[in-house]
């Protein structure tokens, strides 16, 4: 039966091998081809036999992949290729700019539209299985309120800013959910919380030869934006240390809603991830919404969707008489 | 405007009261009646100014309703009147039988159809919400186990076979979940558990006068399927004591999937519940999905569905565009 759902990649950074390495898991789905901007012939692969081929060749493949997965980034990549790749393919994108979504999806939608296709923007898990998460508890528990926590986790962008202040030759920064925060809304308290309430931030920095430690330390908690508001403690470690302990991208989070439902019933909903890999997880749910986009499309759908426009069962290679027996 | 969906609720017991009271945190849906296999004139319902009605009498409201909301049990009740008004109305109900799902489904199905309606089937939170975290798990992570943990909670028929053994004047029964087996799931381990491995069973037992509490406790523990597998606590207690402390109907419980990607990272996802109603809680649920049920056949679907069926955003009052912009 040759009846897979023909899967491509655009962009083979952390997100797309992590992709390569999700659609071995998929039986329903192959993986057609690899899509990139640098020299294809310098790209080495993990999968044999897979081709790659140069990103502005791609619309030569519009009747060979049933799924193009954007695996580019929100900032630079996505909104360009975001619109010009969702006319060609039914796509599935990671786009993860909170405050950009509504115009992103507009510029989407419009393409897709055009193009007869179905594209599915902001997948992962936040936005993604957390969005949804927050969308069910206000809508199951309308009188309460939601908290979305994050870490433990590696930020890129806080990393970076450690990475600039003088005298630091490397560093990454972990940012972790304050213990104290989720107990107290664990209880049902409801406690109105700031975002640097909720978290503290971690350091771990090596230093450059003759670096003054205390200056080091001092320039980091103080810096404004990123680490003035929090609880952040600064550890020095050694290259040594940095590369071989802290080489993974882990992350994960929670988010709680607490409500009360009759007089005073309380009622708690968590969701949670403790995630060894983020990109590879992220990956993990583009490819199952890879399958939601295929089928929504055979059905006749057409446009962008988020993943609170698609129903579950959609994600699954089981029919939905499977899931209902083995599930449900 | 006079534009709310108009709901009826069919059974009114703790879960009928419990829909009651959600409704009136709903702001786009209204109760328009009550129908009861009681007495309608002896019914004391909470609202004021709402009409109950004999069941019976169903039939001739199918105009003046969009969804009716099934609360009778899924043992006696839902098997025949599932079907029944499904063939009549917009359906939502609980059936939580799981291994007669699909016989249910089948015969909600033909009786939807017919009608041209729409009727959701086993809403709530086991099945329903858990239902939907077991599917995401799977789908996500295909390479994985997904473990179910029940409680704490009150369990209804356990509690019925304690207050069963004689010298048992009154009695409630909780099943817990190990936080052994939690541990060892949440660390990743992936340990193959039974079901009485992963759940302890406390109970608080009222004894007769002049009855004998050791030979109490033994006909617990050591009784057939009920409690004879399980590790069992028998705590005993005035009738005092079970009044004030053992009224409320608390529940919950978790599901955890531990899934593997790329090449040997370690991804747990986790859903729990924590509810002081359960009665309360689930029929947050059944409205929340009314809503969904009336706008799906508002677009037109008919026939049975599940939740894995339905779309999250359907759920909400909010519309897609809102709901983008503020959840994702």
């Amino acid at each position: 039966m040759n009846s897979k759902i023909r899967i491509a990649i655009a962009g083979y950074g952390n997100l797309g091998r992590g992709v390569e390495s999700a659609l071995d898991r998929a039986p329903d789905m192959e993986l057609v081809g690899v899509f990139t901007r640098r020299d294809p012939g310098k790209l080495i692969i993990q999968s044999t036999g897979v081709p790659v081929y140069p990103l502005d060749r791609v619309a030569e493949f519009v009747d060979a992949v049933d799924v193009l997965i954007l695996c580019g980034g929100s900032k630079a990549d996505l909104p360009e290729q975001g619109p010009q790749l969702a006319a060609l393919f039914n796509t599935v994108d990671s786009f993860d700019t909170h405050a950009k979504v509504p115009e992103y999806f507009a510029a989407v939608d419009a393409a897709a539209q055009s193009g007869q296709r179905v594209a599915v923007i902001s997948v992962g898990w936040d936005p993604g299985l957390f969005s949804i998460n927050r969308l069910y508890g206000e809508a199951i528990l309308p009188e309460g309120a939601t908290y979305t926590f994050w870490g433990k986790g590696l930020s890129q962008g806080h990393s970076d800013a450690v990475r600039r202040v003088p005298g630091v030759a490397g560093a990454v920064q972990y940012t972790i959910p304050s213990p104290e925060a989720i107990e107290k809304v664990r209880s049902g308290t409801r406690p109105v919380l700031e975002t640097r309430e909720k978290h503290v931030r971690e350091c771990h920095v090596v230093l450059e030869a003759g670096a003054d430690a205390n200056a080091v330390r001092e320039a980091i908690v103080t810096m404004p934006d990123y680490f003035a508001d929090y609880d952040t403690t600064v550890n020095f470690i050694t290259a040594q240390e940095l590369a071989r302990d802290h080489g993974a991208m882990p992350h994960g989070g929670f988010v709680i809603r607490s409500g009360t439902t009759g007089t005073d019933s309380a009622q708690i909903m968590e969701f949670g991830l403790k995630l060894g890999s983020n990109p590879e997880f992220t990956a993990s749910v583009l490819v199952a919404y890879a399958r939601a986009a295929y089928r929504l499309r055979q059905q006749g759908a057409v446009g962008a969707m988020s993943v609170l426009d698609i129903a579950p069962g959609l994600l699954s290679p089981k029919s939905a008489a499977e899931l209902r027996k083995e599930l449900l």
